[in-house]
């Protein structure tokens, strides 16, 4: 499988997150417990990857898989690390708001971006960086509050500690990410059986909250798995399903792309899901909006367009497309 | 001298303009006839040209001049595009407001890369194309409009006719640049005696503008000469001498450099304007000011930077800056 084929779909699901999500709200308000949502979706995560092992397994020669614990060990730091994150994005809400908060989360781009330089010591092109940072000003456009809206000028009057949590936040979420795609290509083990490992360890910590929250709320409305599907309807059901399948994407492309591709993807779908909510949500247009999109397609193309594509290289004296080798003739001409 | 110092001096200027206009009013109002301020500019200018042509025939060997009519006719034609991108400016504010007529206006930067390309032939790479629309783009979400400011829903509202007339204000504009810049570069007679023939025609036109002001106001306040200093103040002097040294300075970039080079100068000083506005007049500052101050930088960067400074090219074989002549190797490597 192509991995653009595999970034499109993570669009079109992580766009549809959004619009499901909203659907499955009744008067505005979630008559189910949301923290649920994230527990069955690794649920179903690790359900699909043990079937598809268990299927591997049958076939020969049987997959790779490392089982000790030197290697297994490894694989709860993922959760550990969305774990501190989720406790730093509470705290930085209580000192921005929620529009400030979303505002703020488009740092997590660039942030990916150093991160994946820093330590998976991967090289980017100046036009590569260029285009990192273009996509966090292009979202972060789209989301811009237009004339008639409330509190958007509460933007630049949170306290400092916001804003050191908001970044603190960007680097965690960006460093799950980067730690993930070193998990999934530090061997050659089968997909299917680091997703087993991954998603076992995300479903016991998923369910560590869910206990922790009952105890924080002195388990006034009984246990969680008492009223786990409480209130969920077909929607509900179709946002489960939606948030696994596109976390078994993004563990598709940490192993056979990068960050940098799933940083596009899911940025990408927030524009898309503007789009979508002016036709079912009758949600109004802003220039800020069309702004944002035409700045998001111009950084995808400067990040993934071959170079021969974006800068005119006069001649190709050797185009030998099997050695991956080329060589040019650039004639520099004075622009005045 | 360097083309990127006379670009640089454009901005600052250009910058200044705004301010300067902004200082010469009373109380919001200004005093003077402003209509007469650019006809006062283009004497400056004459008068400036003819000078330095004066000194310059002094010299030997004197300068190269064509006097004969076949080239001279061509000089008002400039003056008349002006003209009637005028009336278009009067057309298109009939049907949409300020603001939006303000935010089309970002739309010249667009028409001139397509006029550059067609009528001078000039070739552009894919990456300096999307250079100018992030320019536009840049320039456009730096005056979006706040929260808290009026008539900022009117943007997609205005009749079609209004658009219409945006884009043909946008491509008259456009035009009459490309055209200087094909005057200025036909031959290569002195800058002087093309600036003298140019401003000659600029003056009489203007002329002929206050002249029609005059009659459509059936000589109400006495005929323009009369009143021409009225109401000027040292300010208002800044705001003429500063009109002509960016007349002169355009000049010199339509000879020695080109139209995008212009283009990059003017657009450059709408952001440094509003930082300006932020001291001078407590002007607020805005999220949509600082992304697009950064997409203009973007922009900036990757239309004048070097190719080998936006993309990895591994290995210079052959590095010989006399003869421009560069041979290098690029192994592509798949981001998977």
């Amino acid at each position: 499988m192509q991995w653009y084929l595999v970034a499109s779909l993570l669009t079109l699901l992580t766009s549809s997150q959004g619009i499901l999500t909203t659907l499955s709200m009744t008067n505005g308000r979630y008559r189910y417990d949301y923290a649920t949502v994230p527990f069955l979706a690794e649920v179903f995560k690790l359900l699909v990857s043990s079937f598809l092992l268990w299927k591997e397994i049958q076939k020969s020669p049987p997959p790779k898989m490392t089982t000790d614990w030197k290697s297994v060990r490894l694989f709860p730091i993922p959760s550990i690390i969305y774990l501190i994150h989720n406790n730093v994005q509470f705290a930085t809400l209580a000192y921005v708001d929620a529009s400030t908060y979303q505002i703020m989360g488009n740092l997590k781009i660039v942030t990916t971006g150093i991160l994946f330089r820093l330590f998976l010591r991967r090289k980017l092109s100046n036009l590569q960086w260029m285009a990192i940072v273009l996509l966090a000003v292009g979202t972060t456009m789209s989301q811009v509050k237009g004339c008639g809206e409330a509190s958007c000028d509460s933007l630049f009057s949170a306290p400092i500690q916001g804003y050191m949590f908001g970044i603190l936040s960007a680097c965690l979420s960006a460093l799950a990410g980067i730690y993930t795609e070193f998990l999934m290509k530090k061997n050659d083990d089968t997909l299917y059986w680091q997703n087993v490992q991954l998603y076992t360890f995300g479903a016991i910590f998923n369910m560590a909250r869910l206990l922790l929250d009952d105890f924080r709320n002195e388990f006034e409305k009984g246990p969680w798995w008492q009223r786990l599907f409480n209130g969920y309807s077909f929607t509900t059901w179709l946002v489960v399903l939606n948030l696994g399948s596109t976390g078994l994407l993004v563990s598709w492309l940490m192993k056979y792309a990068d960050n940098i591709v799933k940083v596009y993807s899911t940025s990408m779908a927030m524009p898309l899901t503007t789009v979508l909510s002016l036709f079912l949500f009758d949600f109004r247009p802003t220039l800020q909006l069309f702004l944002g999109i035409v700045v998001c397609m111009m950084s995808l193309h400067m990040y993934f367009a071959p170079p021969s594509m974006l800068i005119e290289l006069p001649k190709m004296l050797n185009e030998d497309s099997e050695s991956l080798l080329e060589v040019y003739v650039d004639r520099r001409t004075d622009s005045s």
